[in-house]
């Protein structure tokens, strides 16, 4: 039982977009046990997509397709599929009175364009849209499922999860594949594996493990695929808790856990506030947390310091201090640390100062040079960090690092009662 | 003469990562005129590997294969290679000597799997790779260019820099493709298309129009190939003009330009400054702009006021308004853009407070909601947008229609020799 992903759209083939809609649909084919073969990105042209729906459907049960179904000339799907399954166009009812609410609803007089979005290969079932003109399309033939979807990536996440999931669980119920993945931070990948490589030899056999590199932090996936879904649970918990002992100093979450989550529910927890105070990073850390629902619970804001002189009057920083030491320094990371707790009534802080290139650098402090401090109540710590020689590199590791610094801080207080 | 992107990691297919590679791999090769037929992503599985190698080697006389050099066990490109080029692997000197540097450097010693990345396929032309310890893989055969790449990105993206473009351009002279896109803000796509339908009608054959919509941008993007470089650039430009003459209430920018770089070019021309106060958008607009190399010219800083108090004392906004009007209001967003210029020196400034979701919505003021102001020194304006219910799209919808908002301004004062 398997799938394949066909993404239209020649912004794909020249490079313009990112196909993040693959990965989306292969996550959410994954956690329903349905493995996916291949994603192919083909362009906005009948010939190519009726070859790939060919090749698709005959390799796969479920083939997913997403792309020019959009109300513009250069979107030729619906033409593609009345080919492929030899049919013509129809108007459907329901299709042409949602579109005309969707432009009732917003005070906007329907065009030709709009109205023409109402037209639908005959014989497909129709998947209304209420967040967009295009409804999807599915097929039932010879056994195999075709399901056509609009590439704006809000409209098809939303047929997938109202209309889709529920009948592939259903539909394709049986084979399970359990994916858990390890995050670990501060330990490079070949370092990591050579750490762990008898645990890595030890792993039964229907136990696969993958390395996944990105700036800062390195992921372990344990994949497991088979028909019994409580054993599949049970190896992987028992080969996750033989890692979580061999290297407990770099675990900080796992799957899809997000750094500032993590850090965020053990101050939700403790009751304790955070702040950051900004100058390389310039809000990446503030926006990481705040891209976190509810995190105003304990999350109190930032002071983005790219001048000296805001370093100066909203975090506290002496000037002196800044002449004497530079910016980016021990000293003046741990005042603006500081000056972001009292500032911002936290009870905690992180503040991050250095040099995120391409320009700026010199001898004694080349690009890539970060001064990281984190501050609580009775505790000040700073750490010199040596990242590369890319601006959003830099940008991004400074954030795992501070963060990651943060989390190491709280833990040691975990044990606590009062903190 | 066309390319094929293969690439290869079950992170793409249970949709863990999304495939930034390929599309930066596409965007390279439409640059030196190389169209791209076909993006596979397929499992690090030898037989896999070797069906694709062979179909995209038939259909294309250029094939970029990523992934699946690392050192790890789940590393399997180099065994499907020696098994397709029917050759054995050996010891690459050049490597060798190049990963001992690497650890030298970082003052770490090399481990057996460290050690083992020097070997490669025979025949294979080795570009080396200064940012890591896998190799890429050159090969020439019957007229085909194969390269086989690391798939962590600046690794790859640095071979292709520093090794492959300048051969591609030598060799695969001759076609070019220009593509050219208009970026837009303000309009839905569909209303877009009817207000330039005549202009689309008009376009000459050989340039094709396609919609790309994005959370609050609409890009359109123009194409065209052929052997004469010099009439597909006039023949754009012709059509650039008339299409900018037609809304150019809408257009703000062209190709990769980004708004917050558009807005800075703007006022670092003017000798001002900028400051950003942000509450829903929670430093998403800080990040942003803070992403630009150079920034720090005529970027100040931002107060990310994600509690009341800090809005009140770093950024000046009364108490009583608050209680009066709420967080979300235009009294509160005004106040913290006048707050925001005052207390970061700015010369202007952007205020974004809002909802967004998905807790804190009420039926007055549903998730969603956001007021924006803009201030500058003699003028401060204010909008309320109704945006969706989805925290992530609401905070970038949000974010670049306080960047639209600027630009406007700025472009009034374009014409004016003071301000």
């Amino acid at each position: 039982m398997i799938a394949e992903i066909i993404s239209i759209g020649e912004e794909l083939l020249i490079g313009q977009t990112t196909n993040s809609n693959a990965s989306w649909l292969a996550s959410r084919l994954n956690r329903l046990g349905i493995p996916v073969y291949r994603i192919s990105d083909i362009a906005d042209d009948p010939g190519q997509i009726l070859e790939m729906l060919g090749l698709a459907s005959e390799r796969a049960d479920l083939v997913l397709v997403t792309g020019g179904l959009g109300p513009t000339r250069d979107d030729v799907t619906k033409t593609a599929i009345c080919q492929f399954f030899n049919c013509r166009m129809v108007t459907d009812p329901a299709v042409e009175s949602d579109n005309e609410l969707f432009f009732r609803k917003r005070g906007l007089e329907m065009n030709e364009l709009n109205r023409r979005q109402s037209l639908v290969p005959e014989g497909a079932r129709v998947i209304r849209n209420p967040y967009g003109t295009a409804p999807g399309l599915w097929f039932e033939r010879e056994g195999k499922l075709l399901v056509f979807m609009p590439g704006v990536p809000h409209e098809m996440k939303h047929m997938v999860e109202d209309h889709l999931e529920a009948y592939l669980k259903a539909r394709f119920a049986g084979n399970h594949i359990i994916h858990r993945t390890i995050l670990t931070q501060g330990i490079g990948e070949s370092f990591l594996a050579e750490k762990i490589s008898d645990w890595e030899d030890q792993l039964p056999d229907h136990i696969r493990l993958a390395y996944l590199p990105s700036p800062g932090v390195v992921k372990l996936r344990l994949s497991a695929a088979g028909p019994d879904e409580a054993f599949l649970k049970k190896s992987m918990d028992e080969a996750e808790e033989v890692l979580r002992n061999l290297i407990p100093q770099y675990i900080w979450g796992r799957d899809d856990e997000r750094l500032e989550e993590v850090v965020g529910q053990m101050l939700a927890k403790a009751g304790k506030s955070l702040a950051t105070a900004e100058s390389c990073t310039g809000g990446h850390i503030a926006a990481k947390i705040t891209g976190i629902p509810g995190c105003s619970a304990w999350f109190r804001g930032s002071v983005v310091a790219y001048s000296n002189q805001v370093k100066h009057e909203l975090l506290n920083v002496p000037n002196e201090m800044i002449s004497r030491f530079g910016a980016v320094s021990r000293e003046v990371a741990e005042a603006m640390a500081l000056g972001a707790r009292e500032r911002l009534h936290a009870d905690w802080s992180v503040a991050v100062s250095g040099i995120a290139g391409p320009d700026g650098g010199s001898p004694e402090k080349p690009v890539g040079t970060v001064w990281i401090a984190v501050s609580g109540a009775d505790v000040t710590e700073s750490k010199l960090h040596q990242f590369g020689d890319t601006r959003e590199r830099n940008i991004v590791r400074a954030g795992v690092a501070a963060l990651g610094m943060l989390k190491k801080l709280l833990d040691k207080r975990g044990g606590q009662t009062n903190w």
